[in-house]
C-alpha cells in the first residue's frame, strides 16, 4: 500500500511546502510508492484524526509520523534495505547541522523575498490565516516585508557561500549522489521556485544553481514536474 | 613508531595553528602515538626534504601527507579498525560542508579579531613574513585590521547560530561523541584561545561555549594542556 503524504497545497494544486518537498524527495529516494494528498493550511488540524499542527505528516501501515526530520529517520530505520538517506551515523549527526544552517542561511532570508507571493498563490480559504500569522511574526504587512527584495538578494547569495564552495568540489552534499542533506537544502529552494516568480538563485554556472538543476532531474524529474511559478 | 606531526609553533612553544589542531585531535581520536615537532612558519619549506607550503604535514612509516583534510582521510583509510573520524560515507561528504562553513563563518570573522595578537606571539624570525603576507592580503596594517574588534564580535556570534542550534540538541556535531567535523570547528576556536587574550566565545551556558569546553577535555585534556593566551 502506498504511503500517504499529507502535502500542503496552493491554488492549482501547487505543492510548495519546503518541508513537504524534503519528505517527497526522501520517499522517492527510498523508492516507496506515495499518495501525496493535497492539504490546505486550514485543514492540517483534520489530518489523521486531528492533533497535527504542521505538515508533512505521513501515514504508513497505520503509523502516523509528523515532522520532515522524524519522517526521514523513520524511513531510514523502517526501510534499511533501500538506498540510505544518511550514509551512516556520521551522516545523521551532520545532517542536523545542515538543517540548522539551512534554516538560518536560507529560510530566514528567503521568506522575506517571497512571503507576499506565497500568500497570493494560496487557496482563498488559507489567505486570512496566513496573512494574520505571518504579519504577527514579522510585525509588518506582507507587502512591507517583501518590498525591496532585489536589494536583499545579495545577502542570500553571500549566505550560500559554504554550499557553493562544497558543491564546486562534489556533485551533491551527500557526495557522488544525493542524501537527505541535499533534500533539506533543496526544499526551500524548490519552495521559492514553485511559489514565486522572483528568481532567487544565482545565474547558471554557479555551483548551487547547477546542483539545484541536478536535484530537479532526480527521480525522473519529480521536482521539475511541479511547474515554476510565473 | 610514533607519527611525526610538523606543528606550527610560536614563542614559548605555543602551538596555535587551527589546521594543526584538527590533525592533533584526529591523531588522538585514532589513539595514535604522535611526536608533534615544533615548526616556525619560515621553516615549513624544510619539512620532509622540502616542497611543503603549509602545515600540518605528517610522516607515517615513510609516507608524507599534507593538508588537514587529506590527513584525516588518510588516517581513516589507514587505520580503519580504530575509532572512526567520519562515521561512514555520509559523514565524509557532509564534513566537507562543515569545513566550508567553518571557513566562511568562523575563520573569515576570527582572523580580523586576532591577527595582530598572532603576530605578537610568533617567533621573532616569523614576524616579518607574517606581517608582510597578511597586510598584503588585507590591504591594511595588522593594527588596522584588528582595531575595533569588540564591535565586530556580535557578527561572529551571529554566524555561529547554526552551530549553537545543533549543539543545543546533541553534545557534539558528530552526535553523542565527537567526529572530525567537531575538530574542524574546534581548530579555529582553539587557535583564538591559544594565541589571543581576546575572548571570542559567548559566555558559559551558550551551547557552543559548553561544547568547546567538552572538546578541551577530550583525550585527557589534550587541548586544555596548551595554555590560554593572557
Amino acid at each position: 500500500m502506498a504511503i500517504l503524504l499529507h502535502d500542503l497545497c496552493g491554488v492549482g494544486d501547487r505543492r510548495f511546502s519546503p518541508y513537504c518537498w524534503r519528505t517527497r524527495m526522501a520517499l522517492a529516494h527510498k523508492g516507496l510508492a506515495v499518495e501525496a494528498r493535497p492539504t490546505p493550511f486550514t485543514k492540517i488540524g483534520l489530518i489523521a484524526g486531528g492533533g497535527q499542527k504542521s505538515v508533512p505528516v505521513i501515514e504508513d501501515n497505520g503509523r502516523v509520523i509528523a515532522d520532515s526530520w522524524d519522517i526521514a529517520v523513520y524511513l531510514e530505520e523502517t526501510y534499511p534495505d533501500r538506498p540510505t538517506l544518511f550514509g551512516g551515523p556520521g551522516g545523521i549527526a551532520l545532517s542536523k547541522f545542515v538543517e540548522a544552517w539551512t534554516f538560518s542561511a536560507i529560510h530566514a532570508n528567503l521568506i522575506r523575498l517571497i512571503v507576499k507571493d506565497i500568500h497570493d498563490r494560496l487557496l482563498p480559504e488559507d489567505r486570512a490565516y496566513f496573512r494574520a500569522s505571518r504579519e504577527k511574526r514579522f510585525g509588518a504587512t506582507l507587502e512591507e516585508v517583501q518590498a525591496g527584495r532585489e536589494a536583499r538578494l545579495p545577502r542570500l547569495h553571500e549566505a550560500l557561500a559554504p554550499l557553493s564552495e562544497t558543491l564546486a568540489k562534489q556533485p551533491f552534499l551527500g557526495g557522488d549522489g544525493p542524501l537527505f542533506a541535499d533534500y533539506i537544502v533543496f526544499g526551500p529552494l524548490q519552495w521559492a521556485r514553485v511559489i514565486s516568480p522572483f528568481r532567487v538563485l544565482p545565474p547558471p554556472g554557479d555551483p548551487v544553481t547547477d546542483w539545484f538543476e541536478r536535484c530537479l532531474d532526480l527521480f525522473d524529474g519529480l521536482g521539475r514536474a511541479m511547474p515554476q511559478a510565473v
